[in-house]
């Protein structure tokens, strides 16, 4: 096991990350405000771990909730069922939720916990590569409207997270390498030895070599606490952490929710901004090919679907930034393990790339 | 116009008092964080106080919510009428929600603040006595769910708040005299001086005089702002805020809510939190005396109602408490401005204080 701790203006919180750590209890019970806990799964992850969790956790009082599993249950209503769930239990404002799957459910768990009696303890237990170095660090916790995503919601900082590797040894294929396109994005934003390590280590990687699953989650984690702690406003370098999103994005809006995953989207949306850096002139042909074998290596797309054309990318991306204004905002690389945010590229580029890239 | 600052830990804000302040464009501005502002009100406050502040704000993209009347709305759904109305306007994280209105008002707006887009700015703008001199300070925002009060929030300071002391003369008789019994606690807990103030001002304060006024909101601000700070966690000083409150929830839940108004329970309740403590030889025979005058002073009732038995009184006594542990736990004075907690006093004395209170 090895253990990261993110420091935060008032208090600080470990990322515990190795296998079977889901049998430790004494990683889990120091962070406890009460003998109340309050585990939220969901159907596809309770029948795999949830027995397991509530063995660990025998001496305490253990409720449980399991929600529907996916992106379009994440919303009020099934934070409306933790709560209930907590009250039907009569559980006080010393109770502890703990958040046992992926991204969603952590975002449900942490916002549930935010607004119950103003504020309640939980952990994060997250079981999907993607939330294990994405979601668990940042504070962000929320639900979608019927109108945008992530529209409500609270910062609210977990007691702990723990990763048990284990747990990937149950995830689709699919979804591991999902993951590993955030995996990569640390790299090539921030840090090209991390970059270099992916190159060396993609196989035992997908292997699920259980010290380099540790390694590459923790140096994940590293990175992106050290951009929060340096950018706690969002208003400068967090964005880093949107490379590939913008074209992303748009191939996941295009393409209608779950047909592309998260991940892959942004993998495909990783390689074009790394294409649109080569064309701009701050990467050469050498690079470009360097993260077009790593993404391959990973499993990932870095083709965009034969049914978004030029056009429709451009369209969407428009929408996707958060102020409306003229130009496009993008993240790209001004070197490898070296990002920036411009809206200066000219369009007429931008609509270039788009025309030659491959369509599949 | 007086104006009190609440000194936060990370931050401080304006309290402002006076008449006419609503059409004072000046004191609410300078705190908003866009041009975006949404106003949250209520059908009863609607008609007499919206449209004069959409002109006193006509330099701005103003839009409004107008939810029902009542304790009775303060849940959930409401909360996302108010989400519903920001997304429809197309509202950013930079939008400002103004509560117009009472505690219900405030509460929901405040909870609507705290949770979109993981936090906006709110100004309170409280219309009713209540609201002004109880709710405005604390930071505490949430709505009721089916299965307890306020089980549902957060906490999160306003950016302003602006008493405007003329919107009491729309206010009901009995909703002024209800609000009078929080301001007559604040001397009870704490300040002995102002105790005497009430008692020289009472009448000019029934008559909206707006200079008293001004005073007593003002005075009852700072008091509950000096307590909130000494005690932020509630673990101690906070609770003297509660005074007259567990006798008072017994009448409000043995009538069914509305039938009593909180203040005029809470009158009855520190009338009898005070007869305790004189039965308890903590206060004298004239101590009593003078708080029943000044009780009857504002128009509050001292008297319990006849459907409340003394067995009936104690059961939802014991309901009332946070935790459940055997002994009653009551905010009684020790002497007159002076507070304190105890759950040492015996239940045969509570019972007969019970059983000879007058009933009526």
């Amino acid at each position: 096991m090895q253990t990261l701790t993110v420091e935060l203006p008032d208090r600080h919180y470990p990322i515990h990350v190795g296998p079977g750590l889901l049998d430790d209890a004494s990683l889990l019970t120091p962070h406890f405000t009460g003998r109340q806990v309050m585990i939220v799964t969901n159907e596809t992850v309770a029948p795999l771990y949830l027995e397991r969790l509530k063995t660990t956790l025998a001496d305490y009082d253990v409720h449980e909730v399991i929600l529907p599993d996916g992106e379009a249950t994440k919303n009020l209503e099934h934070v409306e069922r933790i709560w209930d769930a907590l009250l039907a239990a009569g559980f006080n404002r010393r109770a502890t939720l703990i958040a046992l799957g992926g991204g969603v459910t952590g975002d449900m768990t942490g916002f549930a916990a935010a607004s119950y009696q103003r504020g309640i303890a939980f952990i994060q237990v997250p079981t999907t590569l993607l939330a294990q170095v994405d979601s668990s660090v940042g504070g962000k916790t929320g639900v979608n409207h019927p109108r945008g995503k992530n529209m409500i919601g609270a910062f609210h900082q977990p007691r702990a997270v723990i990763v048990d590797t284990d747990t990937l040894n149950t995830l689709p294929a699919r979804e591991l390498t999902a993951g590993l396109a955030e995996v990569i994005k640390y790299g090539l934003i921030r840090d090209v030895d991390f970059m270099t390590w992916l190159e060396d280590n993609m196989a035992g990687l997908r292997s699920l070599e259980a010290p380099l699953l540790t390694e590459a989650i923790l140096k994940s984690c590293a990175i992106k606490a050290e951009i929060v702690v340096e950018d706690e406003t969002e208003q400068g370098v967090r964005a880093h952490l949107n490379l590939g999103h913008t074209f992303g994005h748009a191939i996941e809006t295009a393409m209608g929710y779950g047909n592309w995953l998260h991940g892959e989207a942004v993998g495909a949306g990783m390689m074009m901004a790394t294409g649109l850096s080569q064309r701009l002139g701050w990467l050469d042909e050498a690079t470009l090919e360097r993260v077009a074998s790593l993404l391959n290596a990973a499993g990932l797309p870095r083709h965009a679907p034969t049914e978004v054309s030029a056009e429709r990318f451009l369209e969407l991306m428009h929408l996707d930034k958060k102020v409306t204004d003229a130009r496009l905002r993008l993240v790209l690389l001004k070197a490898l393990g070296k990002a920036c945010i411009t809206d200066e590229v000219n369009e007429t580029t931008v609509r270039e790339l788009l025309e030659n890239w491959e369509r599949q």
